[in-house]
């Protein structure tokens, strides 16, 4: 979200007296494992600085409004199986072989796509990691996924690891173990807070949900309503092509400026 | 092989003018990678050493004749795919979810079971190893199988592999990586040999076809037919309650020290 800071400083730098009372939050980490992330250091040593009625993300959007966020958990799941010679696999049980169910379960996962406040969310889940294997002449006794589901924010993170366990039960048995490795709840869109509203009035499009995870959650779970709101295109995020447009840059920053003098 | 190093310490001790013109070759490594193997650095070495006109290998058969064996091939299969964020995975392709289809049809693979010179084999196709990976929140662009193949002494190494792919071939795709890691042909049983089948009848028990691969390969390639016998329960071989009796050892003793004289 470099496009984001960008304006956000240009803001800052133009706005001597805001019109609001606004404070404004450049952090780090916030797209890395959750413990790094700046927003959760700055909550626990000075949480006040955080208190507010509304947050705006500066996350790559195309200069939409991009509502709530998708949650996201991961579970790991590791098939038993029995070692035995290759050349006698039927004195064992390959571990690796199980996965094939695993998989087609998966691959075969019927995107649900609820929609929200008019945003239609899309729910996905993708086989992340597979290992397994002994050596080149021992039938596996072990093989293991990991599993990414992101989820709409209709359900709870325990709601939607138990969705995933429903696809995958049929084939899993006594003595695979079930791992929750980690969670980040999804956000709901919040469109109805009176200052969100205004921010896609004032954007010209139509808000759509956003479908990663942003730190929109961080606030949704404090009672602040956020929303995203950003240049860029997010497809081109973390990619090799990865660019923003000065037009794109002073449109946000537009909007943004007359959302904050109308609130004044 | 323990019992078999054995018996043949303990004939190679009493027969003092052997009956027959007989070498003891006692080697390390013949379980291990072929270039540890220490009967390839003997015939490296000292081919003279090794000319003979039928080689008995003291493998662990219950006494009984195991003849010839059968090959054993592995393949690394990768299967590409196409990066992309787990939030949006349909502008990607999930190289981990491809995988389903090799390992259903290697699963559901048909043993097929010649029989040779009266011994039944029963050729096994197992995935011994699986990976992939990016990161968790990435669907990954590589999954990777090594496929061990054993293979009865009716087909070569090429027609072997060529079994393999066409089993695998549904589910290649242009970008996919097919390579033959290492390979080890079959041997035929060989039991028309006159010394061997005199083994066969001294043993008192019908032969039976070797589910793995032996050094009786290294000598069949060398024109040197070959057969496994020895005391101990080649199931128990490697597993912590790996034994051998005595009886069992005096009997193995007994039947080549028979044929020895027989020969002479």
């Amino acid at each position: 979200m470099k496009g984001g800071l960008a304006v956000f400083l240009h803001l800052a730098g133009m706005l001597d007296a805001p019109p609001v009372d606004l404070s404004w939050c450049f952090y780090a980490g916030e797209e890395v494992a959750r413990e790094h992330n700046g927003l959760l250091h700055l909550w626990e040593a000075r949480p006040d600085l955080l208190a507010a009625d509304v947050a705006v993300l500066g996350e790559p959007t195309g200069g939409v409004v991009e509502a709530g966020c998708q949650g996201t958990l991961r579970v790991r799941v590791s098939l038993a199986g029995l070692r035995a010679h290759t050349a006698r696999p039927h004195a064992g049980r390959n571990a690796i072989h199980r996965l094939a169910g695993i998989l087609t379960a998966i691959d075969g996962f019927e995107v649900r796509r609820p929609v929200i406040d008019g945003c239609e969310y899309a729910e996905q889940m993708q086989v992340v990691s597979v290992e397994g294997g002994v050596a080149g002449n021992v039938v596996p006794d072990r093989a293991t996924v990991v599993v990414n589901h992101r989820f709409a924010p209709d359900r709870t993170v325990a709601q939607a690891e138990s969705a995933v366990r429903q696809l995958l039960e049929p084939f899993l048995e006594p003595g695979d173990h079930w791992e929750l490795l980690n969670a980040a709840p999804a956000a709901p869109p919040a469109l109805d807070d009176p200052v969100l509203s205004a921010l896609v009035a004032a954007s010209g499009d139509a808000p759509r949900a956003k479908l990663g995870w942003t730190d929109v959650a961080f606030f949704a779970e404090r009672g602040v309503p956020a929303a995203n709101f950003g240049p860029g295109d997010p497809l081109l995020a973390h990619t090799p092509g990865e660019h923003v447009g000065a037009a794109e840059l002073a449109q946000v920053a537009s909007v943004l400026d007359a959302v904050l003098r109308a609130e004044g």
